[in-house]
């Protein structure tokens, strides 16, 4: 075993994002070299068992291949590397040194290299995806709708531009995760399962299997029906390059939703806000110098792995050019994909945690409710004194608004004096004059929606 | 009207990419500033129509704005905007003031200006689609298909790395691109499908539209309905991001596909291969010292062209992250989407251009192919040895060919002599010796492959 | 003349961010299509001028072509291209045409197109760095330099992680914008004073040029000696491309440190915080339904922008790759580069409004510094302690910050209190003591550093 | 020690390209984790070095000090770190713990983390760029003017769009890439040199350390001093980012160099082109089922690394935007920055192994020549014409190529027989004659070039 201190690897993925011993396994087990040659390994055992059916070779040999495959090791393929310069052909004879010389033949037969490589990799992103990914974003799902039925009530200061605007409530804040990972979530989804396999040959128009096979691509089916997959409409040394694009789009465009949902946490959290906190460990140090200080370093830590991860689509898109049946410049990049899905997996575990002890601090969001609650009025002023008839009521509630700065008087107060308001004032009805007075209802139905919501995506997620 | 001398542009889109009129007057129709705000006053319309259904006005009033927003000039609404400095309002205004009084009102009820962008936006770039992006996609998918017809049984060498492999098909070759823009066709189709619009006010909480109505997503689904869209499961000031990143993408990656075509068919042409050309007009310069070259221009062109768009999904990514109910940073962002559609188009039209002069080189395709004819025979020797029961064929055939080089002898010829073959040769079919000897027969399934892919997309594109 | 309605273009450079006038016609006289074509004439009149100095033509035929080449519009360039169909070649035809019989065979002599388009934009590029985007942002440096002295002792929290840490000044804020602008104009001038031009043609190997001169390097060196510029070590048919590279990446870079600042003040302007503004016009809408915001629209303008703009550096690199003596596919890219800095000087010309406005809330300031006083003392107290010989002194302030949170003390209060510190702080001289009571001392040298990065700066750009 | 099987392991960089032992223990000792803090114990040294040096602390200290980091581990650090959950707290913990009660206040004194993260990464940058990036970047090099000089007299076709133009030598096409080498060697050395350190504190002034120091910019001096660095004119609570990113973007652009120049290998490795070749061991496998293939994976890999680390820049861009005196969400991003240096290391031992047995093969080279050799007379006869006085000379060689396409004719055959070439035939003299019969003398100065290229970069770069 080749073995090695973790703090001289290069990859922060390999030390400071590899501590968590349980998580790191479950990554490992999809996504290290090990793992590759794990999944490799079973699509040529899966070529084999299929020739078995069709009468090419024996169950028995189909056996043989499949118990030898299972033990290869990444140790012995890398040796045999050594002397073949060529990782599949290096595979393929560890398989055959461990079988019988009647076995040998069945070996790889007909198939290509990529052939073992697409496929391989199409069925990890494939499992994955369901077992860890999908499973890892519910979990975050989940949370995110407990706090959202939690707090659907809780008023909030709404915020665009970062200046106070109309109330909502922190439920609804919430919920709008919810839906935008819900969407992401689906994606995922849909876009893994579109993983197609291959097993057409060097060119993609099954030169050797046509040797042997009058319909190549039944056999492509057999052997793609074995580990659950399917083949695209056509294929050439590779398989098509946009299944995998829209695959890492939509883990791309998922990773761009927690670091939003992060950068809202985060500005949250800013010392004249303080509406929402991450619970602090005892002897947890928020600075080297500063010891007061509460850093909002997990969600720092999610946006930063955004910025990390999300350029490398480009990569990806640059991958969808291959010369002629395919030039092998898509190689090496390729095999830094799964660093993309190790890199959501572990931003969305520590989003996890952090969302589990998100504190919300309900002083704070009535302090900053208070701060323009008396501007608050502004909006529903407007478009109620519109509705009675008001023919430019726009323009006179922003100048109401700019008296209201440099007299300091209530906005409230203000249209009680206001002659020309007046007949306008009487026409509103008393749910419509109370809001004037408790901004905070002012809310519209934000708390019905958040609750909405998270039933909408319960039921569509299977949550 | 403000009018400006072309070349006075900065945008090349703006200019030399712009001077085929009939072409360019298509995109402005939807890409244009002048057709973002047809379509803003367009939903301003449905606004008040929908208005008048739920009865909060009258009829006439709904045909009266109406009326007024298919009037509203670009040039009135920049003028107003010098005033509000705000857009939307601008716009707003203009149209308040082409209405009675009793109308004025009415226009904008309870929207916020971001109902009226992200909703405009997402009607025009879903028209945009269907009416323009689908079907230029698609006169170029038939014009492929054709081609894979015709030349489904035209033999060419297959190549991967740039080296020859094994034999296919021209008609094979572009099969592959009849499949992938396929795929990026449905992918369009349905990412437009998808984009969304709202009508839920500043926060997305629909706090002024609750003042006035019970079921205020009741009357956001009216108001929608009249443009044939729909509402996400949430918004905030804008619509979720996701959609017109998934949107983005679908074009950006249908990019990457014609970008890929494009390099083979500019290899291709290298003056060492001439496998295909361009049909060039008479008076033509290829070169402004060089007179007697041919450049694959317009195949460059469109690979610049993706080089320059590509890029810009990386604008589109970081515009998912918007802080609390939104800022305002991705407004001019935004503004540039139109460009990547337009620049889509331009280059999708180039290239149906180009590709209904494509001209196929059947001298030098049967010249190529006979270059390694003799090598070409080592695939199926390898299989086929292997199959009946050598015990490490592939490296046998490794060293024969290594013979071959030396010695110059054809590999056909050599087989004949090497004694420990013979035991294996003997149990060849004859039309297995065959393809050794005619290895422009080991095309694999290639000529009904190609012809199988373009049924399969016919059907599904209702081409 | 070719006009059209702006509002019928389809970039935001060329519609909406192009309406002023006077800016819009300083950028089009570099960087529109009219202003290449200048350029492009200017290196052919240079070329022929350098032609008549080496005597191979007289000076009578370089003067008749300088004067046609200034007369060149691009109508003209445009419709010849239609037949050509090769834009250089077109301009020499219509240069051609202005001159007499005995001039036509000295335009363009010996040359290649790209020892023209080449040339001609390093030309512009240069100019209009020098005439535009250096004197663009030396204004925008000088206005920051302005509010860094006027503000160098107004007291602000310095903040990191969005946390209040200990005081800086709102001046030493700004010198940092001083300092990193500073950096970039010096790198914007140097990497555009490096940018090269060629007359080396078709291969850059002066293949056509040395049937004519013993030394064809040093009429190339003659011709760019007339222009200003200067020939690389080696070229192909193009410049090399690094030359271009670096230039993009000082304007893009450039662009970051102008987005950071606008983030900043984006972020100071929010409603809980409010440390700045930007001056409002008094019918300047907020919102088009909350009368009473004030958005910092001016700010995330220059965010969305650099957003929009950044990631086209990858186009840039990406263009770094051509085959051989090189490929037309940086053909249709490389026109988009005049873009990017149209881009830039559009956000720099904002924020010089912007900044010419910018309002300092002393209050507000003063507020936010209150709001975390006491606990502001944690950093100078553990460290005065531990210097006076506390063993463990981050630990016991940090605990005492745990106190404070919880009882409400002031940390000064309590310090009193706690035997174990005595000994310590009975060491502490005065000035040290004064601290723990005036924390808004504890600014180290803001002050003294915001005036002196400004000299520095002052003296190193010459402003 | 925490040991894995490198299997395990996520990241290609820490498996698959990490497999040459002295190789990656070269970077490792740079890039990994141990190293980063290593070098960051040495900054804590350095620091207290300087305290001795001023006085604030004895001599006997600052040595105990430096012993102390000396011995610290990855292993205790990260111990620790389980307990501060902060990275530098935890290094100052271990190394406070391994000194005197006396020595300890003045380990890590008024610095902030950001201190010595950032001085050590300056540090370790610099370093690395100085003794492993420079040198194996110069070697490189050394190999390409070696290659250049042998071959500057090999008679090339020139190429542009793919198409056979002009002659050139294969000296001069490789003396492009010493001349662009020669310049990413300059701007990769001019950058890490401007690599910045600071001893600022926790917002850049200075706070702590001037409550013990008069003038605290000074003894931030010396502590850098020590290591070999400088401070920029100003620094938050990080550097300034525009010194790394102008690092990075060498690093990046140096990148796009070899990566076009792989690209223009593999091309050449084309099996109808055929110029170049990698020598192949005797038991290499070029394919797994064609086992008589050549592949350029060397040059495949280069550039696919390249697609890569490229876009990884635009993580560094997006670090340059940092709130205040810093937010964090650059901290996670930043630590994937060795990968970069990593990636371009490992990219370019591969290219000097290739290139150290890189085989032109001589014959091919010929038989491309020939294929145009009559096509190739157009330009210079189309620039004799018209130096002769021709009055339309383009478009008459345009012609007449087309009718040698035509007719099968010779160029050189054809103007013989036109009677309006005649009179201007009858000037050329007999050097100029000569290269319509000999074009492959129409070569320019491409082999003195190559040789001046070498020449002028050999002295520049000291090699």
């Amino acid at each position: 075993m080749l073995s090695r201190d973790i703090f001289e690897n290069i990859s922060p993925l390999d030390h400071r994002y590899s501590l968590r011993e349980d998580e790191f396994a479950q990554y490992s087990r999809y996504l290290s070299e090990k793992a590759k040659i794990k999944y490799q390994a079973a699509v040529e055992a899966a070529l084999v068992k299929a020739l078995a059916k069709t009468g090419i070779c024996s169950n028995e040999i189909a056996q043989e291949v499949e118990a030898a495959a299972q033990e290869v090791t990444p140790e012995e393929v890398y040796e045999e590397e050594k002397k073949t310069r060529h990782d599949i052909r290096a595979l393929v004879n560890v398989i055959q040194r461990r079988v019988s010389p009647e076995a040998r033949p069945y070996v790889h037969f007909t198939a290509t290299s990529y052939d073992i490589v697409d496929t391989a990799n199409s069925l990890r992103y494939k499992e994955v995806t369901e077992e860890l990914v999908i499973p890892t974003l519910k979990k975050l799902e989940k949370i995110l709708m407990e706090i959202a039925l939690r707090e659907k009530e809780t008023v909030q200061i709404g915020r665009t531009h970062g200046q106070h605007a109309v109330p909502i409530t922190f439920g609804f804040a919430i919920a709008e995760y919810v839906s935008r990972l819900g969407t992401r979530i689906k994606a995922i989804e849909a876009s893994s399962r579109q993983l197609k396999g291959k097993i057409a040959g060097a060119v993609g128009a099954y030169n050797a299997s046509h040797l042997f096979f009058e319909d190549p691509e039944a056999f492509e089916t057999e052997v793609l029906k074995g580990l659950g997959l399917e083949a695209g409409t056509h294929s050439t040394q590779i398989v098509e390059p946009e299944y995998i694009t829209d695959f890492v789009h939509s883990l791309i465009s998922c990773f761009g939703v927690i670091a939003s949902f992060s950068d809202d946490m985060r500005h949250l959290q800013r010392s004249e806000i303080g509406e929402v906190g991450e619970y602090f460990a005892k002897e947890q140090v928020g600075s080297s110098t500063m010891p007061h200080k509460r850093n909002p370093i997990n969600y720092e830590n999610i946006k930063s792995l955004w910025k990390e991860f999300m350029p490398r689509m480009v990569t990806v898109y640059q991958d969808q050019l291959s010369e002629h049946q395919r030039d092998l410049t898509n190689s090496a990049s390729g095999r830094f994909i799964p660093e993309i899905i190790a890199g959501l997996l572990s931003a969305v575990n520590r989003l996890i945690r952090v969302c589990e002890k998100l504190v919300v601090d309900r002083e704070n969001l009535k302090k900053n409710f208070e701060q323009n609650k008396e501007m608050i009025v502004a909006e529903p002023l407007y478009i109620l004194l519109a509705s009675y008839g008001h023919p430019d009521a726009h323009e006179a509630v922003r100048r109401l608004t700019l008296e209201v700065e440099k007299t300091g008087q209530s906005l409230r107060e203000l249209i009680q004096v206001k002659e020309e308001l007046k007949p306008y004032l009487e026409q509103f009805t008393e749910r419509q004059k109370e809001l004037l007075v408790n901004p905070e209802k002012y809310i519209g139905i934000a708390d019905k929606k958040a609750e909405k919501v998270v039933e909408y995506w319960k039921e569509e997620l299977g949550i």
